[in-house]
């Protein structure tokens, strides 16, 4: 398709780690080690582009196979991850130009970065950049959140693991918690940003028939009188016990997160917020309906549990990792991995896929408004169907002394 | 042993649920069925003695047996568990005079009760009581307990699960939480009695190089000001970053719980304690060295995450409810049914026996001292040799659309 391009790559992971986003850097660099013909050096940036900018990064070609195999089944980001935006090149040209000494310096020729949309923005204006100064370089993002919010693609890896583990914690929850002949109120938290996707997931849970009773997104906006006669209708009904999943991101009508907006009423409600919003809609109830509560935060325990990991999901992180270094090589650039899955086949069938990466960077993707209900009722069973094939399949780190082996990397420094 | 004992047979369950709680309850169910010559009828109780008080209790026999055999992977009590301690017979009859009444009406003349301390207090007087009027019954307790604080027992059934997902998750989180190149204290949870077993779990993530930096039992007093330094010595080092694993019931020197009291200085550190201790300890933190904290607190999940149990412990706790059918049958009776270890052995070697009942209900298993470094610092080589072998192997639930497919029992009614 195009010319071969030789020189070095450098692999950089941004942004909040997942369960899974190791399995992207396993794909990469196990492809590229591969490609020794025009992949001279394979380096992994410390930090992602905070390593490059400061000439921190590993030689991944010290690294033993079989522990960047075992990257697969490692959760959170084993280069280590950053949260920089790079300034608009009009604003402040020092990055840039720092960025591409880095790359003249050690011939690198691929630049691969795994994230979310800022990560994506960041591929973007990298990649822009170096055209406008004619060095040529090929930049592939390789798609990462558990937020699943990413435009252009039917999932992104991360997702699936996240929504596996909020689905199978809130079904094992749902018998712990409704075990006794005495009322509780549960309330769950789960992460998120604008889109609702994490807190979906506990739709899964319910079409299982251990779901929670109020499922509340934040696409809809939450009122706590609403929300207050909703726990009682369903504790009248069922012996006053109730759970709820949250987002931790509710908005109330007037756009305002429902956690600062509580926390501000100290006087009203006659106590401080210390913990997240779920804590505080538990001990609402506690105040309003006399119920036992209890609050549970999955935290960050949903983004790593990879003990709990959908091996569609790790497969498929994999998958774009290789395929992003397999594009690159075969001339693309100004891409993102994308992946696409065929509605028309029978069972699930998905592929990886590219797209412009300046169309990830700025779009968000969002749940079908047509799959919301209204507010705690949950989803539709479009979600269901949609999430169902993402969630599939056991797979995770092998055991040593009864705990996972996690991949354990050497490490070198592969900057002079 | 002792002539045949013929009549029926009832089971319940007691206290806080557990990963394996269940797995006994398939070990008595199970066996009980196939000693038909002898137990005439299986029952399980409905919320433990309290479901025998009320009469209300569910023919296992209608079950079917697949199902029973799922209950091994199912979390929580399937049967419901209650708290409900009985008065000396001295004090209040009205308890006992319903039990024989129950028992003389349905002729059951076994009696098995799953649980901890209180559990095996409850079997104690109820076996005295029925020796005291004449009525023939064989009472045989089956231990549970996240805390493994049983007495008499090597360990207890519930706690190499629990001990397995506060490991694992401690390794995730190590991973995650160290993942960007700024400052964060990470304060862990976790849950308790006066015995810190379950905290000391953590010490496993030590051993296998993801552990905590500091890690606080309830054995030893906590001193504010020592933990202060003790965290900004360790951040000091360590780029800011420092995990905390706390027992939630850490004691100051006076014998104060310290979420109690440092919730009470609200004035002094200028807010309320909504959170448990943790999220105290965090906000301390914040506030006086001014990192960013996380508190992450393990809540249920710790004691429901069936799966991620122990396939030493799911297969302990099955042996355990069979082997008390067993004795029973045999003629045993005032019995727990106790897991004897066989230090000499090479290799991990334990077997069920029995002890008397009366010695497990009064006296606490506690954490041989020893065994415990000085604040902070953890437990010996001695805490690691005595629990890894209980944390040993995978056994969960088999997968139905990704996600675990537990019991589900008819819970057909027994009683007229």
């Amino acid at each position: 398709m195009s010319e071969k391009l030789i020189g070095a790559a450098i692999f950089g992971q941004s942004g909040g780690p997942s369960s899974v986003i190791n399995s992207s850097a396993a794909g990469v660099f196990i492809e590229a080690l591969k490609h020794s013909d025009v992949i001279t050096k394979v380096y992994g940036a410390a930090h992602g582009i905070k390593g490059i900018l400061d000439e921190h990064f590993y030689d991944i070609g010290e690294e033993d196979i079989a522990e960047l195999e075992l990257l697969r089944h490692t959760p959170s980001s084993a280069l280590g991850s950053v949260r920089y935006k790079l300034k608009s090149v009009l604003d402040d040209e020092t990055d840039y130009q720092r960025l591409l000494e880095v790359f003249r310096k050690y011939n690198i020729r691929y630049f691969f970065y795994n994230g979310g949309n800022d990560s994506m923005d960041t591929c973007n204006k990298v990649s822009k950049y170096m055209q406008s100064v004619d060095y040529e370089c090929r930049v592939i993002g390789v798609p990462k959140t558990i937020d699943n919010d990413l435009f252009g693609t039917d999932h992104c890896p991360g997702y699936g693991s996240a929504a596996k583990y909020i689905a199978t914690s809130i079904m094992e929850l749902k018998l712990d918690s409704t075990v006794y002949n005495t009322g509780m109120v549960c309330v769950l938290e789960v992460m998120g940003r604008n889109a609702g996707w994490l807190t979906a997931a506990a739709q899964l849970a319910t079409y299982k028939g251990l779901g929670a009773d109020l499922i509340y997104l934040p696409e809809t906006p939450f009122d706590i009188e609403e929300f207050v006669k909703a726990v009682q209708n369903v504790c009248a009904k069922n012996e006053n016990k109730c759970m709820v999943v949250v987002s931790e991101v509710i908005k109330n009508a007037e756009g305002r997160y429902v956690g600062e907006f509580v926390a501000s009423k100290t006087d009203l409600f006659g106590h401080a917020q210390l913990g997240g919003v779920g804590q505080t809609l538990a001990n609402i109830i506690k105040e309003r309906l006399g119920i036992k509560v209890r609050a549970i935060e999955f935290s960050l325990l949903q983004r790593c549990a990879a003990h709990l990991a959908s091996k569609v999901d790790v497969d498929e992180a994999f998958a774009s990792g290789k395929f992003a270094v397999q594009s690159a090589i075969a001339g693309h650039t100004d891409k993102m991995v994308c992946l696409e899955r065929d509605y028309s086949a029978e069972g699930y069938v998905c592929r990886p896929a590219l797209m412009d990466v300046a169309l990830a960077a700025n779009t968000e993707k969002k749940i079908p408004a047509e799959w919301i209900l209204p507010a705690g009722k949950g989803l539709t069973q479009d979600y269901v169907d949609y999430a169902l094939p993402l969630i599939q399949g056991d797979c995770k780190a092998p055991l040593e002394d009864g705990l996972p082996r996690f991949a354990r990397l050497k490490k070198v420094w592969g900057n002079d």
